[in-house]
């Protein structure tokens, strides 16, 4: 291969061990928390034809799709979100039970400008439940978020919830704006936190919307709406606590599809943007007779979310190595005990492995440092001739002589 | 969505939650027992640049590949197996710790013909030690496979194998072949429990190769090498019993890279072929220097594990459905005592759910039927003024009075 080939393409990544078990920490911990809510998974390919895929997104996006023709000449397009699949899916089985509760945690591709930081291969994380209009699936989708963040363990994180029906009706009730212009004052306003009520007011005025002051004014002076207060009201009976929370009536949320609840996760101290985001698309997916389904979901970034929890130190716990004890062979002549203590350890549910070339005590010892693996055990002609071995703890350095009897124990405890 | 379009491509599938379940159990399960012998996750790209794929498979398999150029004009391949990648990572990246032991479960695509029963999305299982040359090195690759399919709950199984080295020595002392004649040979020893050996015999002469009945004895009467009685030894001491295991020297396995050991895996009583395959390939992976790296690895396919597995009844005990209990809401009035218990299940770790929107008791029975959650817990006027709830046990029709203090004991007992 040649040198300059040999790094993956340009907004692509290698996930080398220590990467990856972070991914499959986080992955694991969240599929745990969603089966917990009786949420299930479901995986659709890679690959769509393009009629799927294309103006599902808007025409920006489109662009960002990679798509090509196959060998039998079909036009295909690679994944690019979790939801249009969903929708295929739906409308294609019309048997699903329904309320339809699934997660999916998958690649999508973008052919996406990475000097933003952005990659072009990322995984996502939705999931959604489908079938009910009913403001206990909001609210069930937003305990949820905070109980799997809790149990990835972030202590400071707020969910900032609006009602985007009710912002459209403040919005109808100032002029008659069309559906365009409203989704077009929303871009405004989804700005706040960067340029302030100032900025939006200048950037609404700008943009041609007189009626910019009266706009913030009234915005400002939302209050939530029942059904708001429905899923607050949910929430604490659920466990939410209340600092958890918090009513935004100037959030918007990219996507155009939000129909009513529209929510976002912030982690206090991560610059990186909400971690999290969703809302309630009533008018999105329907049967392949054409009746709309009420649906209400959540996507995640495992990117962020992996990025967030590495700054706040949150991986410190996760193990350095998939072993725990590396068994060293003291020469060959010894090597079938070695070989009966790493199958031993096995047997008991340790993970171990066992040093697997002809090497000095001192090599194997560097290898377990390197590999992050805490233990090693050494068994020479002395440990064997006494029915022990020598356990090393490469964290603190102690020694200790053990009796191969109680050799399980040792870790167990 | 046009009606027609509704189905995944052709070769590709959605996985719904059953089958989904499915993957996720085995996948978990295997990776449990990989990390139990120390192996590391890794994740590469789907997409690689043309010039790493092409040429690694052979002139047949070049054109199965994905291929299209981005929108970046660079030519771009799907990924087509697990080994190749790990090649170019391993090249790629000088640091790594040997012997690097590493799994990696991903999905690879080939624009195969369909006809053949054969899928063009498909998710691959590769666990390959990189680094160490040592027999050692193929006997653990070989124990993690057994325990593997123990874990899997699998009875009756056996790993075939024979020494590629060997072989082709037993060749070159027959005449003076060269490396494609003894390839050659070898796809057609491959066929012997297809055609037997006077089929082998009639089609080695029909390709001209006139030592056929020579070549068909020498191979009959072949014995184990000094490196798989080795092997043999080292299996023993890690538990492998004697009926799992078997030489076979008409062993030859389809891929051309192997160098000494191969095995494959049978399971008795299932026909789709061997469910993994692997073998020592001390000349493939190579640094950017040029310097050849030893490895030995296994692969697996998901997908005919799996039907393997359907096929003997070895999914019987998983769960069918995330959710162990479903909550009712007798009525809008009693709604925040249902919310109170399954929040309190769920802080106790009992994976459950709650009915979210208002129907009669009977429709919510139904869906937790449907949906396979086994328990249905009902409280209503005369339960919560006893500080009871009624749990009915779907599977049996039993239903029992449980006090509302002791719901968690119920359920974890």
């Amino acid at each position: 291969m040649n040198k300059a080939n040999l790094q993956p393409l340009k907004g692509f990544r290698d996930f080398l061990p220590d990467q990856a078990r972070k991914r499959e920490f986080v992955i694991n911990t969240l599929k745990e928390v969603f089966s917990s809510y009786g949420f299930e998974p479901l995986e659709t390919p890679a690959l769509e034809r393009i009629e799927t895929l294309l103006g599902k997104y808007g025409e920006e996006a489109d662009k960002l799709i990679y798509r090509f023709k196959d060998r039998g000449e079909r036009e295909v397009g690679l994944r690019y979100d979790l939801t249009v699949p969903l929708s295929r899916v739906i409308a294609s089985n019309p048997n699903i039970l329904f309320p339809f509760k699934r997660y999916q945690i998958q690649t999508v591709w973008r052919a996406d400008n990475t000097q933003a930081g952005r990659f072009r291969e990322f995984t996502q994380c939705d999931v959604d439940t489908i079938g009910s209009k009913s403001p206990m699936a909001d609210s069930e989708i937003i305990i949820m978020i905070a109980k799997s963040l809790e149990r990835l363990n972030f202590k400071n994180f707020k969910i900032i919830i609006n009602d985007r029906f009710a912002l459209f009706n403040s919005l109808s009730r100032i002029a008659t704006f069309n559906n365009e212009e409203k989704l077009s004052i929303c871009r405004s306003l989804d700005k706040i936190k960067k340029i302030g009520k100032e900025g939006v007011m200048k950037e609404l005025k700008e943009r041609g919307f007189k009626q910019a002051e009266e706009i913030i004014k009234t915005i400002s002076e939302s209050q939530e709406t029942k059904d708001l207060s429905l899923i607050f009201s949910y929430l604490k009976k659920l466990g939410l606590k209340e600092n958890q929370i918090k009513f935004d009536s100037f959030l918007t949320r990219g996507l155009d599809y939000y129909t009513s609840t529209i929510f976002e996760i912030e982690v206090e101290g991560y610059q990186g943007g909400s971690i999290a985001g969703g809302g309630r698309y009533d008018a999105l997916i329907s049967f392949s007779a054409g009746k709309n389904i009420p649906a209400v979901g959540i996507s995640f970034g495992i990117d962020r979310l992996i990025e967030a929890m590495e700054q706040q130190d949150l991986f410190k716990d996760i193990k350095k190595s998939s072993s725990q004890i590396l068994v060293t062979v003291f020469s060959k002549e010894y090597l079938d005990n070695s070989l009966n203590i790493v199958s031993l350890l096995r047997d008991k549910g340790i993970n171990s492995e066992i040093y697997l070339d002809e090497e000095k005590l001192d090599k194997q010892m560097k290898y377990a440092d390197k590999k992050g693996i805490r233990y090693v055990i050494i068994l020479g002609p002395d440990e064997i001739k006494k029915n022990e071995v020598t356990v090393k703890d490469l964290s603190t350095g102690n020694q200790s002589t053990v009796a191969l009897e109680k050799i399980d124990n040792f870790f167990l405890s």
